[in-house]
């Protein structure tokens, strides 16, 4: 065992490095300067030692399930689970009609937890595996919480999970199930947060949360990486990404970079952030000097946050690759969830009907090039939140059950 | 395209066989003498050209996706989802406790609609477009008709799923939101079931109940194929199988029943047929001569049924080749569930954690061999019945968000 980590940390915002034996959160120099109503600076980026991993091909750094390019030292150190490697769907037609350019649809609930989650859960696990750390936390509205819990049962470690009094009853059944400490706080999201920060410097606690945390960027770029083998060892032209706090999006565009720094790819493909216009605060704030920030209310609650807590880096990935920005309106999102299920098959949480609203709308403005490829990003299954898509459907009155009934309805 | 079929149908009962573009269903003669308060004799068993397809290695077989074995003319007809290759998790410990032989999870949630079901939809949906109909009936109280619903919607075809009315509001969220017709009957299962049945008869629908339809069994028996392929070609010791209508261990006795006609295993692995004390129609008849019904009442709705359907095959089955059978409780089951979340990471949904409970009662009566592989079939997220394990679980008070608190809490 080395003392010298193969990665290294650099502050997305001031450019600092650190070891990572050293700093394991944000950018203490830039963490000074953070307030309350405004997105955190220094969150960290994960720098490997590209030029030396450049000398393999992609199927040899795959065939070691891609160790180089992660934060961790064994891959026995992960969970004995079938995180990632889920499917990607080509799908020829939306409602009977043609499209301009291919959709194919990365299905991220089959995942054990049946969210994308499960991929920097796993990453974040195994580091603390590494590092006989054992008691890990998060603050969480419900998805990150019952990916940690179901990710530390299976890795007989102790998940935390702070969430707000108000988190659906669903999500925190998963939590418990699995085992893990549940700790509702009296407060917000962010309330959840702070304390399980103080929680960290206080009690040890080990932390995974997300725009804190660098290492879920980590794991959540690996879908970067199956994309570009399930593609035929390309990327796509386009991929559309449902975006909350800004953390997937960034893992996502990380995966790319990677790719980009081996060489392996020649063009990071346009990723459309998308996002419900009742908590529109990257896309909106985009192209402003400052941060305007704006309450959030949208159906699609993992994706629905006040100050989104990895915007700055959210944002450079965005303007340096050229990247697009949009928001639609919840009904979009609803009829997306329900088209998207329809035509598919596969039934998605509001967030991930986002993505998909945001590429039905791209369709409708003839905005999709012909021939191009254009990936939808599924991050979790419609089981998670039920309750949002109620609005969309009516369950019938009963029948008696008898034919003639039935031929009555079958025949208006 | 040929007028021969590659398989036929045999009777499980009077041993009649029948042509499958003759005969759909259920053997005529047999099901002339069924009366309603008794399990139906004539489910149809699938017959294949074993002598021929014997000529081909298991590996062959697999890369034409086991087209040989399978209904079906093409793998194009099949739905483009990803069914079944589903995980299979070795358990190492219970809370810390080794075990005498080694555990194996076979996670079938992960599939498109989160059912071992899917398995069943896929080879009937595949088979309703060779023969060229687009509508596809289904009595379910719940998970087949989502599964059916799910799979129609990824093949353009359409889906009439009939509940009773009483079913709950998360399954019939998910029929209706793949764009399936729902149809809430004023009544039982059994009710829905006479129902389609008649719609078939009338108004022509194919017809997809289970321990009706004989392809379903088909779609079920894959999962032998997968377990014989990932447990290094062979065939585990013991398999732990929830049994509601007897159709799902029918499936897996087929699969390995395959298996043993094309010489590729000697012996049947032991079968362990899990039923919940309030619905043991099939473990409490086994022994008797004359079947006695007993009203089901128990927390695992999807092996909640009064009448077997598949009552004689299954039975066939179990005696023919030495399987098991267990009643366990109710509260053993709702235990299970927890354990088993909080051992693997896997939530799987109270019939699927009924199979587990099988196996620990096993292992608490040390009847697991020493060195034996003993899987437990996981056929269900734990997502789609959130409410059976609210009782397992206390959602604790919420805290004020401060860490003096929360030190308070870990320090008790
Ligand atoms: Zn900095
Ligand atoms: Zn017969």
């Amino acid at each position: 065992m080395t003392t010298t980590p193969k990665f290294q940390y650099k502050c997305n915002d001031c450019g600092a490095t650190y070891n990572p034996l050293e700093i394991q959160y944000m950018c203490p120099e830039c963490n000074k300067k953070n307030t309350a109503n405004q997105p955190p600076k220094g969150v960290l980026k994960t720098i490997y030692d590209y030029e030396s991993i450049k000398q393999q091909t992609f199927d040899s750094l795959k065939s070691r399930g891609f160790l180089d390019l992660l934060p961790i030292k064994n891959s026995e150190s992960l969970p004995n689970l079938a995180i990632g490697q889920t499917p990607l769907y080509t799908l020829d037609k939306i409602d009977n009609e043609e499209t301009e350019g291919t959709i194919l649809i990365k299905d991220d609930a089959q995942n054990p937890t049946f969210s994308y989650k499960d991929r920097a859960s796993a990453i974040v696990s195994a580091y603390a595996k590494e590092q006989e750390i054992n008691t890990i936390v998060t603050a969480s509205t419900g998805n990150a919480g019952s990916s940690l819990a179901g990710i530390c049962a299976a890795q007989g470690q102790q998940g935390i999970i702070m969430v707000p009094a108000s988190a659906p009853v669903a999500k925190l059944t998963q939590i418990l199930m699995y085992g893990a400490t549940l700790i509702p706080v009296d407060g917000t999201y962010d309330d959840a947060f702070d304390l399980s920060i103080k929680a960290t410097e206080e009690l040890g606690w080990y932390n995974r949360n997300t725009g804190f945390n660098p290492l879920t960027i980590e794991g959540k770029k690996t879908v970067a990486f199956e994309l570009y083998e399930q593609m035929g060892y390309q990327a796509p032209d386009r991929i559309f990404v449902p975006v909350g706090d800004g953390v997937i999006i960034s893992g996502v565009y990380k995966g790319f970079e990677d790719l980009l720094k081996l060489g392996l790819i020649e063009k990071m493909p346009t990723i459309v952030a998308v996002q419900s216009t009742g908590s529109d605060n990257i896309a909106r704030n985009l192209s402003n000097s400052e941060f305007v920030v704006k309450q959030s209310n949208t159906i699609a609650d993992s994706i629905s946050v006040d100050i989104p807590r990895n915007y700055h880096m959210a944002k450079n990935f965005i303007t340096s690759y050229n990247g697009e920005a949009i928001a639609i309106e919840d009904n979009e999102i609803l009829e997306a969830s329900y088209k998207l299920s329809k035509n598919t098959g596969v039934f998605a949480e509001p967030a991930a009907a986002a993505a998909f609203g945001g590429l039905l709308h791209y369709k409708k403005h003839s905005k999709l090039d012909k021939g191009s490829k254009n990936v939808v990003l599924l991050t979790g299954s419609g089981l998670k939140d039920l309750k949002a898509v109620q609005k969309m459907i009516q369950i019938p009155a009963p029948i008696m059950p008898n034919i003639d009934n039935l031929k009555k309805i079958y025949h208006d």
